[in-house]
């Protein structure tokens, strides 16, 4: 079978890689965050080559902190860019990823990608049936995605494990397992792309 | 009752005013559009002077069109912009309205401004209870969001019938029609503007 038809049901989702929450001084840095970034490189290097849509989700905020969830609205002002600020440096995707023109980009406002957005018709209508999760942070956004995604009954749902991440190890390791559980596919950066040959 | 307060659980709704729809050679004109812009207008003043809360509600497309309705993907192409595609002129607001910093914008994908969106979310934490609607085109994108409006319980939902528009006065008439039977308000802008008398 040739790649691209392998493929071509599947979508890589790239969730929340922006500066604010990788980068050391960003604003609601997740800890694990920064490690895996060439994982995440790669990931969206190898879509690219198989022929996977690649898809950014991404937080892109009121500046004024009005779409933001209830328990964090306070980092938000007048005067003070709270984190992934539409328009602000924090809202950017860290160095080293790339939106390209046949990518598709979706704004998300609470965890899941699936949640209030237009994701779920769009990958519907792409003929898209199993997803491929890389990003931050594990118990969060990653994890209520990836749960969105099996209720939404995708037929296949994949977890690269050393290219999402969380605060601390165990948190992510905890998480990686709850999933697993559910029938979610969680290999290596490594052997998901051996699972090409 | 201070103005201010009267208006703090009242949005105003303004809907698709975006060049693609109203101008002569917008790529999706909507011909009743035109004539209705000086009244969006001046219902955009007016509610800024009540301390009503504007919501930009817009659409933005993929410029290739896979998240636009099935049936008009074909306008979209490599190389071909389709109406109101993300970044583009006709996707911009028409001369006379503007966004300020403390209004909000949603990007809806389909008709209804509640469609797959966080709009209803984003009013409910803002206390709003009362939307009035302005924009196009009334058998589509207001009349669904008005539909929407009353399903989801918002208390009262108000059309101003002369800043709303379609592509005929009978088109616009049996649509106002169907919605006031629904429990709709639907004055004049001269009427609403008395109301705050």
């Amino acid at each position: 079978m040739a790649a691209a038809s392998k493929w071509k049901n599947t979508a890589l989702l790239v969730i929340d890689m922006q500066k604010d929450f990788i980068l050391p001084d960003g604003l609601m840095r997740v800890d694990g965050g920064q490690a895996i970034v060439p994982n995440v490189i790669k990931a969206v290097e190898v879509a690219r080559r198989r022929g996977i849509l690649v898809i950014w989700v991404v937080r892109e905020h009121d500046p004024l902190g009005r779409d933001v969830e209830l328990f964090r609205q306070h980092l938000y002002s007048v005067g003070k860019a709270g984190p992934t600020s539409r328009g602000s440096v924090g809202a950017e995707l860290v160095d080293g990823l790339v939106i390209k023109e046949e990518d598709y980009k979706v704004v998300k406002m609470r965890f899941s990608a699936f949640f209030a957005t237009h994701l779920n018709s769009f990958l519907k209508t792409a003929g898209i049936d199993s997803l491929v999760v890389v990003g931050v942070q594990t118990p969060n956004c990653i994890r209520q995605t990836v749960f969105d995604a099996v209720a939404l009954d995708y037929k296949y749902v994949t977890v690269i494990v050393d290219a999402t991440a969380s605060a601390t190890p165990e948190i992510h390791l905890a998480n990686i397992f709850d999933m697993k559980n559910v029938g979610v596919a969680t290999p290596t950066l490594e052997e998901w792309c051996e699972s090409d040959d």
